[in-house]
């Protein structure tokens, strides 16, 4: 048996107008997810707890059966492993923009004219820098305008703010320390050191002369945000006793999953957004699915949520529709327990995470098959599975795989 | 966007072969809370969790999002909050009853003849009472027959047993401590002298003469009972920047708001039985949703509990579509989310509260209404919220106003 979660990342939704009062999965047209909710079992899940929104990260670590509260301490580490940097319990670890500043480092472009191409040489010369003996700078460019930089050595604290401005015309924060503690006014100054020399290092950078030479905004300074300390996170084969691999299409995704110890299966033309390739998406999950090196696979598409973000309706309900073909080849295998969820609700009409509930299903032999036929928000919370929280979803594929040990006698 | 607990104390019942089988709120009619209702998702409720059965300051507390179970030592506290006394973190509180004792102090009337005059002359004596100087001793009339007492001083204890011997033809009980700690022993030492010297400082007390010439039971003795220590709680605009308000009608739930830091709305003619003068409470009500002032409204409604405690099972009913008009006046606002509630069940078959779930409802907009169209316990039991705890509810109200943080990225 073969455990898969299966997460349509932001799918959950409330009842829109222009849908005729259904949601946009409600709206949908699904007849492979239909047809597997017939035959399956339904319900809604809280994925932290009723009422609170939880980003993808905390809902992730929460259904692999890691505890949020414990091992989040920011988006950092976890964008840091997903562009598979060796990062280490401890290591302090921050998403960054290549920006455009100017001479008084006030930021004109924070995303440095969209830069998408030898990100990997500014990232070189960052690496070079020193700031003084007790800390490492490790960087390393993500896509585009982003990047990833760890602070590696003792005596640094995770509880600083951020320096990115967030709007152009202003400079860069001042990082300050978020407790009294010497190693979070340590860090604070590291950071700050961090910002300013990196200015220093990139404004007469070889590729920044070129960009400008081509009317291109230069990528001549580097602003950390999304801090968090590398938290010390157990294994999923170890824990479970199951080999785990991760179909995902961002790398935020790929780093729970990275740190988890799972393989990572990366999937050519994977966007993240609506305009993904969805026949390569589709073709990489099954394609794991089916092999034999793994027992458990964790499925994360994204495109659903972007539309959420975006305010997009319909394009939220159509891409629901794309990922119903993958579904329909998921329905023809045996052998495997499915967990198909949201990861949390991103209603079109707030354009972010919310704490509704969302609906989910599971495909497996042997269930207590409930009497709901269509797959939508409502319909699932009449479901057999009642309300459960995203904390259970771990423990439940488990069981139904024969894979939980008895608590007691 | 405002948001709202409405609790409908006690309101919770069991089917009743007088009411064809159904409970008071199934037989009551309720068209405004129908048809909010049928607008609105609907669910029941575990206050504390399934089986407890809540006092209505446990209930209160945790609605509010506060673990009873670290705030909560005894009701003492709370009704001296309620009095308007300035309670501080530390101190020792108890109720207290004005009784009447004879010479050898055994208790004839345990309510001093339901003395309802003059008792803040008794209590300015009970003020000039002095144990030692380790301990000051505050004291404080309510309603009727009743008062409240705060020790306040280094080395005191709440893990003292109660004063009061609750039936008549008794001496009051000597207060013990609970654990072996020096602090217990000294406190249970202070209440049996505090007891002892109320007598002596009460029983030829003017007001007392004039009673006994009148014909009436003197006020001759003060019995302590439903001692706790004043908690620290962290105020409800501190924790979730939200500006509260409380309408009630109870002293302990006036308490209850008055430590979390909210304001208190005093209702001319409210009784917090089902005599209660409805008008006043619901223009006090709705004049405080209507308020710019708050952005958090606790309301509480006390017939249904007394009903259910009295066994009145018509006065019960009847009482629940006296709030119906309050809720049409709800309905037709906008821009609030109005959660409501029972704090627990008081069936009226038991005379005493419960461990039975509520059954609740939201308005609020954008909800995935559900297709339950009564309010009723078992209706509820089939909503589109399922089966939800009493602490879920500040995150699920904090939600629907976007009041709430993300967790996460």
């Amino acid at each position: 048996m073969k455990g898969i979660i299966f997460v349509i990342d932001g799918m959950g939704d409330r009842p829109m107008k222009e849908l005729g009062d259904k949601t946009p999965l409600e709206s949908a047209n699904t007849p492979s997810m239909d047809k597997m909710v017939t035959e399956g079992i339904t319900g809604i899940m809280d994925t932290i707890r009723p009422g609170v929104r939880p980003g993808s990260d905390t809902a992730h670590l929460t259904l692999l059966g890691y505890d949020p509260y414990e091992v989040y301490t920011g988006r950092g580490p976890f964008e840091a492993a997903g562009v598979d940097l060796d990062v280490e319990p401890g290591d302090i670890a921050f998403r960054c923009n290549f920006a455009t500043a100017d001479d008084d480092l006030t930021i004109t472009d924070r995303r440095a004219g969209r830069i998408n191409s030898r990100t990997d040489e500014i990232a070189d010369t960052i690496n070079q820098m020193k700031i003084d003996d007790n800390v490492e700078i490790i960087f390393k460019e993500s896509d585009a305008h982003r990047g990833v930089l760890v602070l590696r050595g003792e005596g640094l604290s995770d509880k600083i703010t951020d320096a990115d401005p967030k709007h152009e015309g202003n400079k860069p924060k001042i990082v300050k320390p978020l407790d009294d503690s010497d190693e979070a006014k340590y860090t604070a100054d590291v950071v700050n050191q961090f910002v300013n020399k990196s200015y220093e290092m990139l404004k007469d950078h070889p590729v920044n002369i070129e960009r400008i030479e081509n009317g291109e905004h230069p990528a001549n300074i580097v602003l950390p945000r999304g801090v968090g300390a590398v938290p010390q996170i157990t294994p999923f084969e170890e824990k479970y006793g199951l080999k785990g691999a991760c179909v995902a299409e961002t790398g935020l995704i790929q780093g729970i999953a990275k740190l988890a110890g799972m393989d990572i299966i990366h999937v050519p033309g994977a966007t993240g957004g609506i305009n993904t390739d969805i026949d390569s998406v589709h073709k990489h999950i099954i394609d794991t699915v089916k092999s034999d090196k793994y027992d458990f696979i964790l499925v994360n598409v994204d495109g659903a949520d972007e539309a959420g973000h975006d305010g997009d309706t319909i394009g939220k309900r159509d891409f629901i529709e794309k990922i119903d073909p993958i579904m329909k080849d998921l329905d023809a295998m045996d052998d495997i327990v499915l967990f198909v969820t949201a990861d949390h609700s991103t209603p079109v009409s707030i354009m972010d995470h919310s704490g509704d509930p969302v609906p989910v299903f599971l495909k497996a032999p042997g269930l207590r098959v409930d009497d709901v036929t269509e797959y939508g928000e409502r319909a699932a919370a009449k479901g057999g599975l009642c309300r459960i929280r995203g904390s259970d979803v771990i423990y439940i594929i488990r069981d139904l795989m024969n894979e939980m040990p008895k608590f007691g006698a």
